[in-house]
C-alpha cells in the first residue's frame, strides 16, 4: 500500500546493486522517516555528484575536473600507465598509496557472452596514450578472473605491437593470512612457480 | 582516491541500512556508471518523494494527501483499527489485502534502553480516535518481540481504561511451511494452547 512516487522509489533502490525488493522498501522507509538526516543529504549529495563529476578524458577516472587530479598531477610519472578495469580498481590501488604513475580505466573486459568486444573498450585511447605519452611501462592490472586474463593476454599482444618496451602484471601469490590448505591449486602452482630467494 | 562530492555521497550511502563502505562505493559507481539509467531516475524519485509524500495527521501512513488514502477511504471501517509499529507492517497487511478496517501507525515501540516513553509514540492519539471514531475493536498488530509484546500490553491497559469494548491480536501459531522439529518452544506452546476444533 504506497503512493506511485513511493512505489516509484522502491522499484528505482530495488534495482541497485546488492538491494532486492523488501530492502528497497526498508530503504525508502528509512529514508522517509529519517528526511533531515538522510534524505536530504542524499539528495544533496546525488545532486552534487550529476552536476560536478565528470569522466576524464584521458584516463576514465571520475573527478570534477577533466583531466582528472591524477592525470593533471605533474608529480606522477607520465611514463608508467596502469591499467584496470573499473574505477573501483583504481581507487583500490589508490587506497595503498604504492604507486605513483598513471592510471587508465578499460570500462570492463573482453567477453563473447556480453558481446563487448575490443571496440567497446578504452583500448585504443591506451595505445594512443602509450605514444604520445612515450610510455616505457604498462603494468596490467587486470582482475584474476578468466575474463579479466583473457583481456590481458589481448592488451599485451596489442602492446607489444607498438612496441611497448616493459609489460609487467601484478604477482600471484599467497595472500597474506592465506593457509596453503584453503587455497585453490592454481594460486599454490602461481605461488611456488615465482618462489623467491630470502 | 575520489574527490569530496564523491566521497561525501559514498558516506551517505554507507549510512544506509544493509549498506557499509564498501557497499556504498559500490553503489556510488554503479550509479556514475549508469547515469541515465539509474542515477537520474534516483535523484528524481527521491526529489519527488521528498517533495509530495507527507506523514498522515490521522493514522501516521505515507501518503501524498492529508488524511491519506486509506484514511479517506469511506469504504473501509473506521470503527475497526489495526495498531501496527511501523509503515512497513501496514504495508505487510495492506498486501495480504484481507483487511478493511483502518489503521494506527505507532511509529516504534516502547523501549526503556533506548529512552522510548508512551509520549514518543502515537499513543494519545490513538486513544482519541477510539473515542471520536466510536472504535468498537481494535487489533493490535504489534511484532511478536520482547518490546512488541510490551506495548501491546501496556496499550491493552490504557485503551480498557477508556472502555473499549473489543480489543484482540494477530493468532500465535506454527507458520505456513513451518516444522514443528524446527520452531521454537515458545511457538509451540502457543500453538497447542490455540488449537482448533476441525
Amino acid at each position: 500500500m504506497s503512493t506511485s512516487e513511493l512505489q516509484h522509489l522502491i522499484q528505482v533502490l530495488a534495482k541497485l546493486p546488492g538491494l532486492g525488493p523488501r530492502s528497497g522498501r526498508r530503504t525508502a522507509l528509512h529514508l522517509l522517516q529519517h528526511r533531515e538526516m538522510v534524505l536530504e543529504p542524499l539528495l544533496k549529495a546525488l545532486t552534487d555528484v550529476s552536476q560536478k563529476i565528470v569522466d576524464c578524458s584521458v584516463c576514465g577516472n571520475l573527478d570534477t575536473q577533466n583531466p582528472c587530479t591524477l592525470c593533471g598531477n605533474e608529480k606522477r610519472d607520465s611514463m608508467t600507465l596502469c591499467v584496470v578495469e573499473t574505477v573501483a580498481d583504481l581507487w583500490a590501488l589508490e587506497r595503498i598509496s604504492g604507486y605513483s604513475g598513471q592510471y587508465h580505466v578499460l570500462g570492463g573486459t573482453l567477453s563473447a557472452l556480453e558481446g563487448i568486444g575490443p571496440e567497446d573498450l578504452r583500448i585504443t585511447p591506451l595505445l594512443n596514450r602509450c605514444q604520445t605519452q612515450n610510455v616505457t611501462e604498462v603494468i596490467l592490472a587486470l582482475n584474476a578472473t578468466v575474463e579479466g586474463q583473457t583481456t590481458a593476454h589481448y592488451l599485451l599482444e596489442r602492446l607489444r605491437s607498438i612496441s611497448i618496451s616493459k609489460i609487467t602484471s601484478l604477482a600471484r601469490g599467497v595472500p597474506i593470512g592465506g593457509e596453503l590448505d584453503y587455497l585453490d591449486e592454481g594460486t599454490l602452482t602461481m605461488a611456488l612457480l615465482s618462489r623467491r630467494n630470502l
